[in-house]
């Protein structure tokens, strides 16, 4: 239990629940960065965010459960949360609501005290976007209790500027898919920057492989930078590429054509693998998914380590008995159209 | 010892002992396909064929050591070559034999009787140029004996269409790298379809990793056609930054920088993973020899189980240990300028 100390005015509602669902790349991280599209979606894991106002102008903060149980024991070998690595991911997570709290409060002079409690059903710096959806869901419950109503596309801008300001860099696809739910086709240079995907047949499948991150977002990011940086005429045309399979994917998401998608999800992977963003496990991970019946399989995120997803529609318990059989976590994860969601209680 | 007949004319000399270099593919297998350029070079693994006159006009072909000591277990739990598959291959590399000896009696109206003998450092199949080193052997061996000299591209040319006539598919990568030996850029659109490339601080460090093929070269360069054929918008640029990779890696093999060499070894890989012809043992072993200190890893060849190589210099007992950690065989291989070698007895 951490408390920050914040100042004080007005009252408005006394409870306020959110939850927002955390996100997995489909298609296109990195290239996204240099302004190709990008599938991303919302799936049925969430952050769940309650405030509650206080009698005093104090902000505590109480981050609850930021790990699944099934993560405990891999991310400590004896079954129970290593404390310096976790202490390190809760005062992390800790600064996302500490700088959406602040956020609010500069943007509409509110100066509210509030008993945030933070729960998460995903593991924390994965890449799921859970900081993402922290980020918002605080933005969301905390305006709230000011009495401030809030879109999603408002909540979705002011989450992806508490990323911003506490990571140093940040990419809009997070907030935005947390914030608005659902397969999206975000697009950085189109006057519409996202779209809803529409799946003909339902999109279902996907299994998440989690292990260990070796490298932060924001030091992958930069280590495809300078990759780009040294050979422009390869590493430019590759994430081109990365783009193009992006664009055919959601042709064949919006027919429901999931052996094509598949197939591009494993040439992401090569393209992946190809700029530097792959490791040993994540590649031995991806291979487990394919060899147990997945149709595709790739890095979600920034790589480095993290997570895997792979499309295995009635082959998802193979593929996540492969995963574990390696040693990795693994869990399903369905798309959900639900965004953030308020229940007033 | 298996013996084929052919007719018989004439005399000339009475022993002939020629070698041929195997090889492998550094840059470019799959895309030199499209017209891409490649890198490849001769390696210090050869084939040996002994041609000897005989007094009658038979042609008797004997094979004598088609796989290295080192693999025969591998191919074969109990330590011996399994005699199906094994008189298979031997029976394949047979017909290289016979094909040249044909070839050579046809376009020079010669009918003379020979016993050749063939042994082989490499194993068959692999994706080391074997057969093409046979088939350049047994053309120079045999039109030797008839008098008649060839020169080392007349041979590869040979060579070519002895492979041709056997596989219905092939490189004049393999058949002219084997003769004329070095490292060559091929570069299929050029007016010089080859050249040599002078490595300023001479190329070493390199490791071979083989392991069983799931799918002939054939197989796998159909598999990339039609995948082509199926989404032309992204695989024609993977192929065409093959080749990209291929022109920059040319530069870096002149400068002798093997940093960056083993750099775009590794976009290589990416991209051949891309194509959808690497496989999970590829993938491991590429990623074991990375993690045992290589520069780089990647496959080497058409993929679908085969050879990978690994540059690295100072690290090849290191890299070597890794790969027969996780089942493979393993050796050394350094370039060499030896083409086809000729010792008269």
């Amino acid at each position: 239990m951490l408390i920050l100390y914040a100042a004080f005015h007005g009252v408005s509602r006394t409870l306020i629940r959110v939850s927002t669902p955390g996100k997995v790349t489909l298609f296109g991280e990195h290239a996204v960065v240099y302004g190709e599209p990008a599938i991303a979606t919302a799936i049925d894991r969430r952050v769940r965010v309650e405030a509650e106002r206080r009698g005093d102008d104090l902000i505590r903060i109480e981050a609850k459960d930021l790990t699944l149980a099934g993560f405990k024991a891999l991310l400590s070998p004896n079954g129970s949360i290593t404390l310096e690595g976790e202490s390190k991911k809760v005062l992390a997570a800790i600064s996302y609501v500490k700088r959406a709290v602040e956020l609010i409060q500069e943007k509409y002079s509110v100066k509210r005290g509030a008993h945030i409690v933070i729960t998460s059903e995903m593991p924390v710096g994965a890449g799921l976007g859970t900081s993402a959806a922290v980020a918002v869901s605080v933005v969301k419950a905390y305006s709230l209790l000011a009495g401030i109503e809030l879109n999603k596309d408002e909540c979705a801008e002011l989450g992806y500027n508490v990323e911003l300001s506490v990571q140093g860099i940040a990419s809009r696809m997070d907030s935005t898919t947390v914030a608005v739910g659902g397969i999206l086709y975000i697009d950085p240079k189109a006057e519409k920057t996202y779209e809803g995907i529409a799946c003909r047949r339902g999109f279902e499948g996907l299994v998440v492989g989690y292990t260990n991150r070796e490298a932060s977002t924001g030091e992958m990011v930069e280590r495809v930078k300078r990759f780009r940086d040294d050979v422009p005429e390869i590493v430019t045309p590759l994430i081109n590429v990365i783009g193009e399979v992006a664009r055919k994917a959601r042709t064949y998401i919006e027919a429901g054509d999931f052996q094509r998608i598949g197939a591009l999800m494993n040439i992401n992977q090569g393209l992946l693998e190809a700029i530097g963003v792959s490791t040993s496990k994540l590649s031995q991970m991806v291979y487990a998914a394919r060899c147990a019946g997945a149709l595709g399989s790739k890095i979600t995120g920034a790589g480095g380590g993290g997570c895997i997803i792979a499309l295995a529609p009635g082959k998802e318990y193979e593929v996540m008995a492969a995963l574990r059989a390696i040693g990795v976590s693994a869990f399903r994860a369905s798309p959900t159209s639900d965004g953030i969601k308020v229940e007033e209680g």
